[in-house]
């Protein structure tokens, strides 16, 4: 019998009207023959209740207390969803993260998980009862309870079924898999069957925040296929695999995109070594995350530099960068907070040319202006005004021919 | 310093307010140069709420699964609390039932304790932190959620006590101690600086519910000084502690009350060996408890047969009982279910005749007929017509001289 982890989050537990309907889902699977681990949330606005308890007593909560408080919203998940399983006759039996015994740092509130016991585990597999876990929490080598960060039950349940070597590990969730890109920019974005791990992880950070991305890397850390799908229609999803000789077709797996950012320039910095810790360094100590850099050797004595950041941190960042331009004696400093990234991604990029070209040319004729280039290897970003973010994203939809049914192989 | 294990229930912790009243009152006690342990109950409300849940999932909710859901209700209050410790400086350690290891047998949703391992416990208190310690909950030899039963928190209290050889354990509660009476009924009632277990355990299980008459039992049973004091003002409480040379002096301790009461009779029954067993087996079967039972030889041959039930049990029990007396050829069955039960509870009952006709002349001189009466060594009881349950307190409470301000011994 295939071994299936199965993950639900919080919306798909958020009622017990919902429960309900996992549990109908879980049973339905279970006499399709499937042996099953199923990893849930917390109900939804049960964390964020709780964090408000913890706030209302202390600002910064004691680390160690919060996951202690955090720890029982999947708790409570886990006993219903079991009871809901038995009521069905389908035998069930949850697990706390410490009753597992998942295993992680000491780390209190982003915790890493370090090793699974699977033994009891595989006991209630192998008498029949489906299993129950809480995820999001795990416990250290000193009987803590931690929790792994906000998102985390994704990751627990990939570390479930690397532990377990489970056949697949099934992310339920409100959307029905991955699109080539955002519908709702693009109506004829369509649903991808697969997608490589690395181009789930450009994916992800750039902005179709559909998995954890750590849930991912683990998945390709220890080879488990990684499936998204909906806990509330029927459908495959979307199938997260590494990739074969099926998936060689397709150039372009998708367009991603991120509206919240904001770019930095300075001008005329005098060229020496070092001149990019000199003017990122200051950054990074004000806890400002930088995301693109590009620099320009502009005249033979001086360098521009360029670099983007969150919206939110773009005064910040702007007054930094002031100080330290003054220091190093550029010419000038300018920003602009009313750009977005738009990324195209796909592993095909690797063996085909002409990619690039197509996404300038392609922007070119709709006089979208490109402020800001950047490529990885499975991966071209491109920074442009604000005002042409959903311009841009069909232009490229349609000149890469991402449209159209989703595919079966 | 005196090692102190401190019990707070449900609505001592209610609120953010109160968590943060409870934690003032530990950091005075801390200051005062106590060690402390902390055991406390969910919330007031949470308790049902998470019922609430699980009975809208099953109508008869797993055993397991539902002390897995019942047990986060105090496992937020221990991290709250240890939190509202924390900012003021108290450091302090958080434990649920299965951390402690607070082992139990595997009787889900009304286990009882077999063991606790004080190891780390101690380790904590060495440290100088305060230890805060889920009530109601432990965990059984495979590592399953238990939960002992509504109340449970006091026994957990004890039973911390009792294993870590506590000076006193304290139980704070929504009233100042134990009182000679019902204030409501009798203003004129006194708190008792002291009582014996045998005199609270009569004290509680018949109706002045202070204590769960487990905690009283265990706390007997491994000599734990317990004392029961409100949560909200200042006071010594009462002391349950054994007999000592200073409680001689008092015969009654208190006048307890019972108004749920339902009495049932059996007249003209044959007598024959096992005709008691006849007639009260068919009640136990059907699940009815019976309280007090009398029995008095008639005529020759025949046998009166009486006993009470709670009231809500009445109408089920009659039925019962028709039967029972038709197969039996008894003349008739006879009920009422308008009536109370009023005690008098003192140790020093022993030693002192003339209590018993002090009690039935005070009664009779305001003209309430007894219907019933049961003796213990330390207790007598009479049942009364329900309109006489106030007169009969005051009457009594005035005879025997229970009224004034607390005694200082």
């Amino acid at each position: 019998m295939a071994l299936i982890v199965k993950k639900f989050g919080g919306t798909s537990v958020g009622t017990i009207d919902r429960i309900q309907a996992v549990a109908d889902k879980l049973q339905q699977s279970r006499k399709n023959g499937e042996d099953i681990i199923v990893v849930v949330s917390a109900m939804s606005g049960e964390t964020n209740r709780l964090v408000g308890l913890a706030h209302a007593i202390q600002e910064q909560p004691t680390p160690r207390e919060l996951d202690v408080l955090l720890s029982t919203g999947e708790q409570v998940t886990i006993a219903l969803l079991s009871m809901a399983l038995e009521k069905r006759g389908c035998p069930a039996r949850s697990y706390t993260g410490g009753q597992v015994r998942i295993l992680t740092d000491t780390v209190h509130n982003k915790a890493r998980i370090l090793d699974i016991d699977v033994a009891s585990v595989r006991a209630d597999l192998d008498a029949g009862r489906i299993v129950v876990i809480a995820g999001f929490q795990g416990i250290d080598e000193h009987g803590n309870i931690t929790t792994l960060g906000r998102g985390g039950s994704d990751t627990s349940a990939v570390a479930m079924a690397a532990a377990l070597k489970a056949d697949e590990c099934q992310i339920f969730t409100d959307v029905n898999g991955v699109y080539t890109t955002d519908p709702r920019i693009e109506p004829h974005a369509r649903r991808l069957n697969r997608i490589t791990f690395e181009e789930m992880l450009e994916m992800a950070s750039l902005g179709s925040k559909v998995l954890q991305i750590r849930a991912v890397e683990f998945a390709g850390k220890y080879n488990v296929p990684l499936r998204v799908l909906s806990s509330f229609e029927e459908g495959e999803g979307t199938l997260i695999t590494f990739e074969d000789e099926g998936m060689e077709e397709a150039k372009i797996s998708g367009i991603a995109f991120n509206r919240d950012e904001a770019k930095l320039t300075v001008l005329g910095v005098p060229d020496q070594p070092g001149v990019a810790h000199k003017i990122l360094g200051p950054i990074a100590a004000a806890n400002i995350e930088v995301d693109m850099i590009v620099q320009n050797i502009a005249e033979d004595t001086a360098t521009d530099f360029t670099f983007t950041v969150h919206r939110n941190d773009y005064k910040k960042a702007l007054g930094v960068l002031q100080a330290t331009a003054r220091e190093l004696k550029a010419r000038e400093v300018t920003g602009d907070d009313a750009i977005v990234k738009i990324s195209l991604v796909g592993v095909g990029m690797r063996s085909h040319a002409g990619i690039a070209s197509t996404m300038f040319e392609a922007l070119a004729k709709e006089g979208i202006n490109i402020r800001m280039i950047s490529t990885s290897e499975i991966k071209i970003s491109v920074v442009v005004d604000e005002k042409y973010l959903e311009l841009g994203v069909r232009t490229l939809h349609e000149a890469f021919e991402l449209a159209g049914e989703s595919d079966s192989k």
